[in-house]
This record gives structure tokens, C-alpha cells and sequence, in this order.
């Protein structure tokens, strides 16, 4: 631990710990939390003392900006505990930096990377025995930050609270997830922020996912609003679609999330001489795949289910399933990936970090 | 008051009121709050009892879905009180419908109409003594909606807060106003929410509209994203175009706001003879229409400041002034509305309610 002010992170313990009515093998994703929270506010133009305190509500005025006009931001990111029980992240400062990417575009201040860095690793460090071993366990960590400045005009806050919540979470497997490609519904706007993690685009498709859910999908790859003909990514995962042997996945853009998963598999992929191609995908290419037999997989990329295969895709009212077959380089992928975060596998590119 | 269940809000006064420390010659917008509020939570699949309280902070965990995923929309409307005591609300039919359409855009429940009429009507009645007569005096009314519910996975709330803010306002005057004619940023994808009062909408124009205010403009006129060739709408106002002597505004759309404030100008512009054309108004007209002229005026019309003039543009680096004249539609609308909203001209077209 560095000397400097903005280090002293006052600790606040709470009296009694709630792991033991925590059912580790039964955990729904993002619904239990540990003892112990982060938090740091922003006010009078400056970041104030850090602390680590009991996980609990908080009181917000009733015009707090985060309410009314949707200043919000937050990152997802995964520690992992190894066999010698050393606790690991994996690319942190990526997560840091696309956090005040995300600021930044939501006219929010930065957080130094500091209180950021030094927040985390001592709330991770104070709750480590809710860390659970062994491949398919994680600690889900959820850095955000809210506007609670007042006042119901449109203008932005000038305080702010940021905060880092723990969440043990299992292996997330979603079952078959079959997808609708967007036709009408879009996730973003050229010009717009689909590239911050801001609140304010989850909520705009939770209504088209609804929708989708009814026809039977549990989920939508949307597409570009304009003309909805390339392939984007879906709800919290980057796309990635196999036609033969080769891997595509759209560019990242201001409509589209940068993956840290994303980028992690393509270099992963080209490690294992895996062909990768980042050039927009059409949606008419999908189909033609589908058609001929090209089309071998599709898959979601996130922090959350690491790879997602997908079996199907629905595209004007037409379901395309795809090919059963024993070789899957999701799961190849998923794997190789998965055994490094877990740190059962050389990580030849220095991507985990001991806290 | 009707004598169903849902109608029995219970109320709890405020010990003191705050009332006397107010200076209503100087007021910011949205900054004042009156004693009480309104509340109603939506949890087990049903609104609950209503309540009016005294305007307080309240708890909320901190993996409440509105931090996290921006599930949260709001209305914005206003209370007059005529020189009888009476007060009056304007076409509050609107913004109870287009809130429940936000709702249903952003995977939220509906309110029931006795709930956001009833509740909104005795709250004005318990806090009557806060709004104050004269044109010019106005009390602006904050329904809003937010998920409360918990967890930090993608999807909807279960739970709901229901709110009703009070917040007494002057006359908005902005001073001059220039505006900048979106080049790249843009406020709503097709397809998106741009047509909902959604919460994230609003801090998504934040970082763009600071560029603008660094560039010397207070507002940005936001165009579609895709091409950025047609002139859509402001920050939190509908805009007119004025060439010769017909007015111009953008039909509303997904991308658009359908805002009461510019359908009331259209009906009231009508009713005086004034030509209006409702038409998608491209940015090149703008620019011919200054180089030639024939652009008389440009407004902005909301609930907020009802008519904002704007006194130029900037478009591609060039800043376009508009002629100084003496007779403004813009000026003479926006009398004609306050007048009927203000109960001081007859309203020959039922839009005034009295509480
Ligand atoms: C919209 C969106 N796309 C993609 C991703 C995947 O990003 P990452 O791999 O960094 O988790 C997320 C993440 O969580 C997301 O919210
Ligand atoms: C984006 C946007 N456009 C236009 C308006 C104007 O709508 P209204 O006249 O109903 O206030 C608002 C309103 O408040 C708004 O937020």
C-alpha cells in the first residue's frame, strides 16, 4: 500500500458476517452480496475519503440526478481465488480505463486510479472468504457510480457517489440460448453512447428483450439502427460468428461495447492460429451461412458467462439452427481463457493481477 | 374523490413547514422543494397504499436496478394558481399518458390514472400555499418512476418507486439563446427510447451540450443520427422554424419527444390563422433560409420555459444570426399559451383542468 492521502481507506467492520447463510452452489448471478462495500463521494469538485463499510442501503434525496436523467455508470469485472489461495484479477486496468471512458462521455468525473485500484483490492482482501475455489467460481465485482447531486433540471451533478459491490457468483450458464436479430429495436445511435457502460442503455432493451423472450429467444443481437443489415452485439456480450474455420466479430464503435472478453479471445484465438477477422458482419452473411452450412457457430463474449454458444438465430420471422458438431472453438476458447483467469494455465500474456 | 381503495392516500404532515425561508422572487429552477411528496410502491406485482409525506431523503440498496441499469422515467408538467385561489393544471391527460407510455418503452408498469391524478391533487392541495399567482408564477410538478428493486443482472425490476416532486418556478428566462446544430453527437437512435422521458436520455446529452457551452452555444439542436441531416429537437424542448411566414417543426417520431407544449403551439397557431407545416425541416433549408433571409425566427417550446427564442445557429463552423424584428410568433404564441394556461385569456380549447 502506497503512502499517499487518498490510500487510507477508513474501515468500518461489520459486526457479524452473513456467509454462513450464503448457499455457494446455489447462487443466483448478482443477487447475493458480501459483508463489506466500497464507497467514495465526489463533492465540492474533488474525490473525499475513501471506506470500506458495512454492505447496506443509503439515503438519497428524492431529485438526485441519477434518478431523473439517468447519470450512471459501471464496470463488471471477475477475481478469482487459485489453489494456494492467492486472489487474482484479470486485466483490472482495463475495466479501470473504460470506467472513465464511460465518465468521461457521461459528464461524470474520472475516479484516480488509485482510489479505484486500492478500493477494490482491500474490499476483495477484507471479504476473501467469500472467494470460493475452484474453476466456475468467482467473485462478480461491480464498480458504479451514481449521480446524487439535486435538483430537477437537466443539467449535470456536482457530487457524485462511487461505490464497489462483491458478488460470488457460480459458472453462468444460461441453458440453449437462442437469439432474435434486431429488425426494428436498437441498442444505440450513431453519435450516441452505446460504447460507455451507462445505466440508461441496459433499461432501453429490456422492452425488445421481453418481446424476444415471449417469441421464445432469450436473447437479441441488435444491429445498426440506421440500417439494420451489420451485426452489433448483444444485450451484455460481444458477437463473435464462426463461418468455417475462421472467427469474425464486428469492430468495436461508439455503438459497441470494447470486450475486454472480446479482445481477450481474439488474441487468445490468434495465439492458437485461429483465423480472426474484426470487419463488420452482415446480417445477410449470417443468413447465407445458415443456408449453405457455413455458418458453424455463433457465440456471446462477456465477464459474466465468459463465452455463450448460441444455437439458433431467428431473422424475419425465418429460425436458422445451427449444426451440432463435436468441435466448438467457443468452448476451446472458453477454456483457454477460463484456465488462465483461474490460473491453471501459463499466462503468456500477463493479464492476471495479484491483489 | 372517488371512494375506491386505491384513492385512500394516507397522509402524514410535515411538523413545520419550510415555506418561510423561500425567496420566490429568487428562485432557481428546480432547486426548491415544498413540504410533502408524493409516493407509491409497486412490489408483488401491485401498486401499493399511496402516501403524501414530508419531503425527505430515502433508502435504497445499493444494487437498486435504477443505479445500475437506468430503469427510470419522469414527467415534467406545471400548476397555475388563478387570481380566485383556484389552481389549475394544463392537459395533465398528456403527461399521464406519455408517462405511461415511457413506462411501457423502458419495461415498467403502468400507473394507474387515480393514483398519479389523485395523488397529484392533493398534494397540490396540501401544499397549495406554495404556488404562487401573477403570470409568471408557476408550480413545476416532478412525476417520476424508479426501479427499486435489487441486483446487479441485466434484466427488469420487480419493484418500483412511484414519486411526485413539487418544485415551485419563476418565469425561465435562459437569457440569449444560440444553438448548435449537431454535426456528430446525437440524443436517440431509431428504433431507441428517444421518445420516452427516459432518465439515461437526458445525461447522454450532457457531455455534448458541455462541448457546446465551451463553444459559446447553451444548446445543441439534435439531428437525426444517421445522417445528421434533419433538424429533430432540443435538450428537453420541441423546436420551430420560422421561414417567411409559416412555421416548420419535425413530426414526432421515435427519435422525437411528442411534447404538449408543441402540439398546444401548433393547435394555438392554427386557431390565429398562422401557417404550420409539420415536416421533417433539414438542416440545409436552415442554412439557405439564413443566407437568404427568409428564416425569420427559430423556438424552442417546452414546459419548462414554455417559448424559448433562439437568437442564431452554428452549423459547420459558421454562426448564423437571425434578423432582430419586432413581431415575433415566437413572443405572441407564447403569450397567447401562458394566457390560457394562466387563466387570463378564455380557453377556447378545454385544455385547462382545475384541481
Ligand atoms: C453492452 C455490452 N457489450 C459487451 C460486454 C462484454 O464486455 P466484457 O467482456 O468487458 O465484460 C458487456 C459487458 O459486460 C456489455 O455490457
Ligand atoms: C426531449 C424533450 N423534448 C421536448 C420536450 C418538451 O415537451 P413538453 O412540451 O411536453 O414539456 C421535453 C420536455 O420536457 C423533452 O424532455
Amino acid at each position: 500500500m502506497s503512502a499517499t492521502q487518498t490510500n487510507k481507506i477508513e474501515i468500518i467492520k461489520a459486526a457479524t458476517s452473513k456467509i454462513k447463510d450464503v448457499d455457494f452452489d446455489n447462487l443466483h448471478f448478482g443477487e447475493v452480496f458480501t459483508d463489506h462495500l466500497f464507497e467514495c463521494d465526489f463533492t465540492n469538485g474533488e474525490w473525499q475519503k475513501p471506506v470500506i463499510k458495512p454492505y447496506a442501503p443509503f439515503l438519497l434525496d428524492p431529485s438526485a440526478k441519477v434518478f431523473h436523467y439517468g447519470q450512471a455508470i459501471f464496470e463488471g469485472m471477475k477475481a478469482y481465488k487459485d489453489d494456494n489461495d492467492a486472489i487474482w484479477l484479470f486485466r483490472p486496468d482495463e475495466n479501470y480505463h473504460r470506467f472513465n471512458n464511460s465518465a468521461t462521455r457521461m459528464a461524470m468525473p474520472e475516479v484516480p486510479e488509485e482510489i479505484f485500484m486500492e478500493g477494490l483490492k482491500q474490499l476483495l482482501q477484507l471479504d476473501e472468504a467469500w472467494i470460493q475455489k475452484g474453476k466456475g467460481n468467482t467473485m462478480y465485482i461491480r464498480p458504479f457510480m451514481i449521480a446524487t447531486g439535486t435538483g430537477v433540471i437537466a443539467n449535470p451533478s456536482d457530487d457524485y457517489k462511487f461505490m464497489i459491490l462483491l458478488s460470488p457468483a457460480k459458472a453462468y450458464y444460461s441453458g440453449e440460448v437462442k437469439v432474435l436479430i434486431a429488425e426494428h429495436f436498437s441498442r444505440a445511435a450513431n453519435g450516441g453512447i452505446g460504447a460507455a457502460k451507462a445505466a440508461g442503455n441496459y433499461a432501453a432493451q429490456f422492452y425488445p428483450t421481453n418481446l424476444a423472450n415471449k417469441a421464445g429467444f432469450q436473447q437479441v443481437i441488435w444491429t445498426d439502427d440506421a440500417t439494420h443489415t451489420k451485426l452489433e452485439e448483444a444485450g451484455t456480450m460481444n458477437v463473435f460468428f464462426r463461418i468455417n474455420d475462421t472467427l469474425y466479430t464486428a469492430p468495436t464503435s461508439e455503438r459497441i461495447l470494447d470486450g475486454v472478453t472480446r479482445k481477450s479471445l481474439i488474441d487468445l484465438a490468434k495465439r492458437e492460429n485461429i483465423n480472426v477477422e474484426v470487419r463488420p458482419v452482415l446480417v445477410s452473411e449470417l443468413v447465407e451461412g445458415a443456408k449453405n452450412g457455413s455458418l458453424k457457430e455463433i457465440f456471446g463474449a462477456g465477464t459474466a458467462a465468459v463465452v455463450n454458444p448460441i444455437i439458433g438465430f431467428s431473422y424475419q420471422d425465418v429460425y436458422y439452427e445451427l449444426p451440432k458438431s463435436e468441435s466448438s472453438i467457443a468452448l476451446e476458447l472458453k477454456d483457454k481463457l477460463t484456465n488462465i483467469q483461474h490460473k491453471l494455465a501459463e499466462d503468456t500474456f500477463g493479464w492476471t493481477v495479484k491483489v
